[in-house]
């Protein structure tokens, strides 16, 4: 029975996770572990009931969930593994989950470990814009290699709050998530920040901005993100990254190519094909942008 | 004195623009040539006062708006040679510049043409979705490489109507013009596809549109549009669109190379300044994009 849970990391994800944990009905104890000014934070917004140490969190918790950056996650179960109780179930937010995996396994007594990766998020970071309807109708991913882990009850218990939390928990091996997110995240991810570098790049990028109209705008909103964020992921995802962006850039080489042939017109239906499958829906042959 | 203005193609941007100019207080008459449905459709909305032949428009109107894709105002002007008055302004609304320029150059008697590109737009098409405020705040491209017409009175008396709309006109020559969109739009568009397109071809397609968040979202609404409206611009500026995507191109393998080495941070902080700027903001260091 899931009774205490700690978020180690009370940012916008852990803030929000246990905002919509008490969004849900959740009754039991919510603990934060963060910096002093995160819990101060974290408790004028009601995420969590009170600040702990990861010491008393790891000897108090039912479940302890890291949402930190990567690498913090990484330091967080190095420092769990003397402390952590048997009983208790370890699991994360981050948004790679090979080299988690592995330090779990490598960390944890008894390698009992849950990843976790809930495909949302804003903007803006912290707490002050964490908000309880964050996970809804989102994909949360979950990875467990570990047949132990994926059939254990305090497991499906914890799923089970996932889903009242609105998200939609969808399993996968730590190496399928890291591949698939490569593809769907991070390349993306980098193919905007190449484009908008590309164009930073160019003498009349001045020129170039001033005549932008809303396609630009959609195709570099990601490049505003910050290297912060991203640095982990990069280092930690980088051969599933290099191998999505080789597919793109191929497949821009295929469309330069067209640009002198009759294929273009394929391109142009497989590429709206998939981006309506994205969004649910069957393509309408009759639209389409006319921004241009 | 412009009385009358004769617009050829009253779908979303004739048809907008004959709302502006209703709404900017134009009183004079708006004619427009289409085919019978779209002049019913038009007359419906009160985009335009009566529908006319092309003969007609040429006899009477003081300005002829050509609103019809690129390929078809070729056609339009090529029809227009032998019809249209010394004192008519014949001016366009194509997203690309030069092969109309050239065009207009060859078939009008005295060449003279007025370049127009509004940078504004939506994802629907036809006149039912004609908006009289579709130009407010949006750059509004005109070329006219000939000082001719560009010091021409009658010029003046258009560019001012078109500051009327709430557009802003911004004059570039016709050459800079396609540079330039190549550059803000036709590659941005062409990115889009080809991300789309990479993605689908993966056998695991399905699964990436799965955990797909609002980013990849973001990168393949452009991927939406339909070849049909892209065909006639790739086919006049093929050789802008093709060095633009060169650049776009190379900058992926420059992300490719970085994310072995130390200069990931830079293109992260380059990007990111284009993308402000494009903005008209300044970057926020502190925030960044969550969803990852």
């Amino acid at each position: 029975m899931i009774e205490t849970i700690a978020i180690a990391g009370v940012g916008l994800i852990g803030g929000s996770f246990g905002l919509a944990l008490r969004a849900a009905g959740f009754r039991g104890e919510l603990l934060g572990v963060s910096s002093p000014a995160t819990i101060e934070g974290a408790l004028a917004r009601k995420a969590i009931d009170r600040g702990v140490t990861l010491e008393e969190a790891a000897r108090t918790a039912d479940v302890i969930y890291l949402a930190q950056p990567i690498f913090r996650i990484l330091d967080t179960l190095t420092a769990l593994g003397p402390l952590v109780r048997e009983e208790t179930l370890i699991t994360d937010a981050g948004s790679t989950k090979r080299a988690i995996a592995a330090r779990a396994r490598e960390c944890l007594p008894t390698g009992f470990f849950l990843g976790g990766h809930p495909m949302a998020g804003k903007e803006a970071r912290g707490v002050e814009v964490a908000e309880a309807d964050l996970f809804v109708g989102r994909p949360y991913l979950l990875t467990a290699d570990d047949p132990r882990v994926r059939n254990a009850r305090i497991t499906a218990e914890f799923v089970q709050l996932v889903q009242r939390t609105g998200a939609l928990p969808r399993w996968l091996t730590a190496a399928e998530h890291d591949r698939l997110v490569a593809a769907s995240s991070h390349a993306p991810q980098l193919v905007s920040t190449a484009l908008a570098a590309a164009l930073a790049a160019r003498s009349d990028a001045g020129e170039v901005a001033a005549v932008a109209g809303p396609g630009l705008h959609d195709m570099t909103r990601l490049a505003l993100s910050s290297y912060e964020i991203w640095r982990d992921i990069l280092e930690t995802n980088s051969g599933e990254i290099d191998a999505a962006l080789a597919e793109v850039e191929d497949s821009i080489a295929g469309v330069r190519a067209a640009l002198a042939s009759s294929t273009m017109r394929q391109r142009f239906d497989e590429a709206a094909s998939f981006a309506a499958r994205l969004r649910g829906t069957r393509r309408d042959d009759s639209s389409g942008r006319s921004e241009r």
